[in-house]
């Protein structure tokens, strides 16, 4: 990238908003939850006010709460393609389990969204946290977190050796020669893992963007390794700066001592807004939501986060530290982290936790101003802690509406945002090399 | 259904078109093969028909012979749900292995794509005939005819009850009352198979169409009691009117000695039209193609169907019958057993045969003025061996707008094609009921 650092924004998208509460305020669309229209307007906005991406979150298994909140799922690759169609250049971010999918079935399903995309798929690899997913696939039991990172480094080295399995230009479809395509630079991959074994070649050629762009939200240890080496851009939650700042330094240096280039690794933290014309507003229509959740909700989410049950009479009470468990036994061990962290900073009652969690389930609220919002945006990008965000409306449409109509334009003011696509892949649009395939007998540069 | 009976026709897309040789032609658009919007300017143009479907083959592994035709496969799920968002009406047939597939996975995609199609999502069940697949999965071996339909029958089981376990109505969202979903009316489905053991419930509501309507294209016995259990529509290749026959009324009765309406089974057989305005000329167009078939790969799809290895030497002499092998030594028996037919019907020199088989790989060619192609469709459709058509152009996409503009006219003037859609679903536009939820706690019929 030339010219000055300019951050990036993706709309994440969560059906009916991402406050647990949404689909209970009355600016809630709730009646198109299941029309593919209502995301197409929403990625066709986003498009409008020239964003990176959309981003779908995904798990293979129905949450346990449903009851009381929006936890279905849209199956993204499906969902992204038809939003695809309605689109011409934002990026398209689909989360995809490497525990729970097949490789060959993976890597034919992003290539293929990113053929009819024209290059503007992206791929947030999970290694699925919700330990009912198992059942659902024939196991006993939840692979344990090392096992699964084990399986994802697998499964990535796997995938990528699929994606360059055939080279640029190995599709000929040559009338007069009668050759199609030229096997020659077709290649099977081989590939034999501690877990996987993958012949290929893929049944596709290679796509606009040679792979699709690689996303990682894992915080924890082994989730930080794992972007540390294949991520180029990571997805992630910090209540605080100085937590987004130990975060966005310790990855950044970590890829650099596995000789990749920093820049090629960007940190995109959750962020949700409350945007309104006073800070005071903005604060009531945070409040306005966090009075419309639901206890029975918010206290399953508490026990899935820090492993404590609680009833609803003790909601007027301090946090009881002493029943949080050790992280050990949490699936996710950053959030973990993140709810503790706020735990031991402010002293909160349970209610007031719970509506610290509403928002985004542990992403950070910005409730404010437009100029306040874009101030703390700005900070972040300046000051070391992100390279952008992923932005998580607590309600929609009103609640992207209002950041990209009176955020934006300010960010744009301060040179920091773009005004308009200059590329046409969502590669491009972050700044990032489309990558060579490894098969490629080029020559090679000379060294001597 | 009400009043006569009418046809029913799929486009059945193969990228580039059916005969072997299309791309080679100067009437191909080969330029656009990887290209989404070729793919939804042909279904808005079979729509602008009325046909009922588009229809997309698949199979998880790279054929053989890329090398001299457009043998790359388009990931159906990704390209139907891209094609759904430039169309309305028009029902979406897919191809998915139940061989290399996971139920719940499979499960979410069809659901999906039934919704964000508004009810137009087909599944052509299959159970994967080409071995080298087995390698891209993983397995030392492809699993034999009788295991992949052993498994097959658990996955119709298991993701049957998956699409069923949200009833209708289970999706709540009451702003007031504070209930999203009514949770009495999700059910995990707890399916324990011969091989597969899926818990449930699936993570999305009941899609529009309740399911997607069940397709199948095996013809070997096991692929007949599958449909005759499961199939809504069945795809078959035929080369006379005696053998479609047979199969139209074998599979009427199976599916009625199970207690189904054999009207509810629909047998869709597979034609590939040449049709020019004398028969001289759709004779001329047709040898035409057949001149631009390349021996090489002609005789590789003979070892693939016949298992015999021919030289270039041997084209114009006979086909050597000693050399066939048996029909247990072969993945496709049906496919199989059709060719040998040819064979003993006629007297053919190995290219002849080669000719045959470079159409649509065994299915039906009809060259012919608009009026003989009709009169085919009719005589098949009248004398009980077809309730419609899988049609394959053999080039792409003059092959197939010849066909809808000069063929379907015809069937409309013989009152035997619709003018217009009635219905908004595929199930709708084939005259299918919709299956309510085996979980639903509907009052039940009195037997008394």
């Amino acid at each position: 990238m030339t010219g000055a650092r300019e951050l990036h924004l993706n709309l994440f998208i969560y059906p009916g908003g991402h406050h647990e509460a949404a689909r209970r305020h009355g600016s809630s669309d709730t009646a198109r939850l299941l029309d593919i229209r209502f995301y197409q307007d929403l990625a066709r906005r986003a498009e409008a006010a020239a964003f990176d991406g959309i981003f779908l979150a995904d798990g293979p298994a129905l949450a346990d709460n449903v009851r009381y909140a929006s936890r279905f799922r849209l199956e993204p690759l499906t969902w992204l393609s038809a939003v695809a169609a309605a689109t011409e250049r934002i990026g398209l971010i689909g989360t995809a389990s490497t525990t729970y999918t097949e490789p060959y079935n993976l890597a034919r399903q992003f290539a293929s969204l990113d053929h009819l995309s024209a290059g503007r798929a992206g791929w947030n690899i999970v290694t699925t946290g919700a330990p009912q997913a198992a059942a659902n696939f024939g196991l006993d039991a939840h692979p344990v977190h090392a096992e699964r990172y084990e399986r994802a480094r697998d499964f990535l080295e796997a995938v990528t050796k699929l994606w360059d399995s055939w080279e640029d230009g190995a599709l000929v479809a040559d009338q007069a020669g009668g050759l199609f395509a030229d096997t020659d630079r077709i290649h099977a991959v081989d590939h034999e893992g501690p877990l996987l074994s993958v012949k290929g070649p893929l049944n596709i050629p290679r796509s606009p963007q040679g792979r699709p762009v690689y996303v990682q939200a894992g915080s924890s240890p082994d989730g930080r390794a794992l972007a540390a080496r294949y991520a180029e851009t990571v997805f992630t939650a910090h209540q605080t700066l100085e937590s987004a700042q130990e975060f966005y330094a310790d990855l950044k240096r970590r890829a650099a001592r596995l000789g990749r280039d920093p820049g090629q690794l960007l940190v995109l933290p959750g962020i949700s807004p409350f945007v309104a014309s006073t800070e005071a507003e903005a604060r009531r229509l945070h409040e306005q939501f966090n009075s419309l959740t639901q206890p029975e909700y918010s206290l399953e989410l508490l026990h899935r986060l820090l492993g404590i049950r609680l009833s609803q009479e003790e909601l007027d009470g301090p946090v009881p530290r002493e029943l949080i468990g050790t992280e050990g036994e949490r699936g996710d061990h950053s959030r973990f982290r993140l709810v503790l962290g706020i735990i031991e900073r402010e002293e909160l009652t349970v209610r007031q936790l719970l509506h610290r969690l509403a928002g985004a389930r542990g992403h950070r609220v910005i409730a404010g101003t437009p100029e306040q919002v874009a101030d703390q945006l700005s900070q972040w990008f300046e000051q070391g802690a992100a390279d952008g965000f992923n932005v998580m409306p607590p309600w929609l449409p009103g609640g992207f509406e209002v950041f990209a109509d009176e955020v934006v334009p300010i960010l744009r003011r301060r040179g920091l945002f773009r005004h308009a696509y200059t590329g046409s892949t969502l590669r491009e649009h972050y700044g990032l090399p489309r990558p060579g395939s490894r098969y490629a007998a080029r020559a090679a540069p000379s060294v001597v």
